[in-house]
């Protein structure tokens, strides 16, 4: 056991937040030190860490609370929106970008184009009542959709006008996921004040022949979301 | 942009190791810091984040490498095992913990017992060719399974061992994933060397019948495994 002292707070403090219940307001620091009987330093550490597993939350000036549970997402090819109104959230996309760039080499492959042909970006901030809980990236293939910025609103449900309006079948697709520490930008853009963990998803749909229909990388607070999956046997 | 100093350095770190190629030596801090024109403290961050998203590696007395791509497990119900040797590691487990002990509440109704009633508690360690990658805590009615000392091989697979053995057949479970910070007794069984990001899934599955079989904790090092989904229509 390498820092005993550290874990025993850290257990000491989860049984306080659960005591305190949602909402609550967390003691000051160098009060919660004082009763605890250990040093500032290793309070804001036990602190810092159940702000980044989620269980309390910093509101700049306030102080700390005990969080609300995590958002969970169905791991599946459900709308965003979809999914976050189920759970009794008020979902909102901001748009960062919607451009188009070529193809590299990985994404030309991904996509079943050539390198350096025409591919939509279509960065968005993903909002969870009010609060930026993801950054979503999309890219398709402008020759496969060349109507899309006519008849996507890019705030809008991206699936809901592929499938309303373009036609699309959803076949299969595949996800991947992993946690990442975010990059500055990124975590400009969704708000953490410290170098939260994240959940990246790298998601690829194909319709229903087979062929490839979207790229999409989405980052994740990992403070505030977590997923859900169905195991079959 | 809050920190574009470090954002330009993590990125051309990035094509760096990518330039190097796996197992690669890193140069030392130092020499990198200097090549780049930045301070140790920036390079040390960049470095220390690269190891957490598991694009570097850091050994002990030897420096640091550029690590092996991340193993992906998949979303389902197979055994560690066997999803291990079908991507060319090899699997082991070590006890940590086989013990009997009275239900709490939440886990009396997880599993349909009453609080107080005995469950196994077994705790292992996940090895993949001779690193710890994962801590898997399993909760199963000791009343449902009175037999199950005798006939589990505690490093063996527990899913081998209820189908082939206690005649189970499994149904549908559920699994719920997040991100978290490892305790530092966590952190100690699967030897991180700092505060690295984890994956933790909560899984719960039950028999064809409908009946709760397990509830498990698995707590994987962010560092060096990631999940895979297939999506269907």
């Amino acid at each position: 056991m390498s820092v005993p002292l550290h874990y025993v707070v850290k257990t000491r403090l989860i049984e306080l937040v659960e005591e305190l219940g949602e909402g609550a307001g967390l003691p000051p620091e160098r009060v919660l030190a004082k009763d605890f009987g250990v040093s500032r330093w290793t309070m804001r550490q036990a602190i810092r860490e159940l702000i980044a597993d989620g269980r309390l939350r910093a509101r700049q000036g306030q102080g700390t609370f005990v969080a609300t549970p995590k958002i969970v997402q169905p791991l599946a090819l459900v709308s965003y929106t979809e999914a976050l109104r189920a759970q009794g959230h008020t979902p909102a996309r901001e748009v960062v970008k919607f451009d188009e760039i070529p193809a590299s080499d990985v994404l030309a492959e991904q996509l079943a184009i050539a390198p350096g042909d025409p591919v939509f970006e279509l960065e968005r901030v993903l909002f969870a009542d009010e609060q930026p809980i993801g950054l979503e990236t999309t890219y398709l293939s402008v020759a496969r959709f060349p109507t899309l910025r006519e008849v996507l609103e890019p705030t809008g449900s991206l699936y809901r006008c592929l499938v309303g309006q373009l036609g699309v079948e959803f076949g299969e697709g595949e996800e991947l996921l992993e946690t990442v520490i975010a990059s500055p930008r990124e975590a400009d853009l969704l708000k953490a004040t410290q170098q939260l963990p994240m959940l990246l998803l790298h998601r690829q749909t194909r319709d229903s022949a087979g062929h490839p229909l979207e790229v999409v990388r989405s980052l994740y607070r990992g403070d505030r979301v977590g997923f859900r999956a169905t195991l079959r046997p």
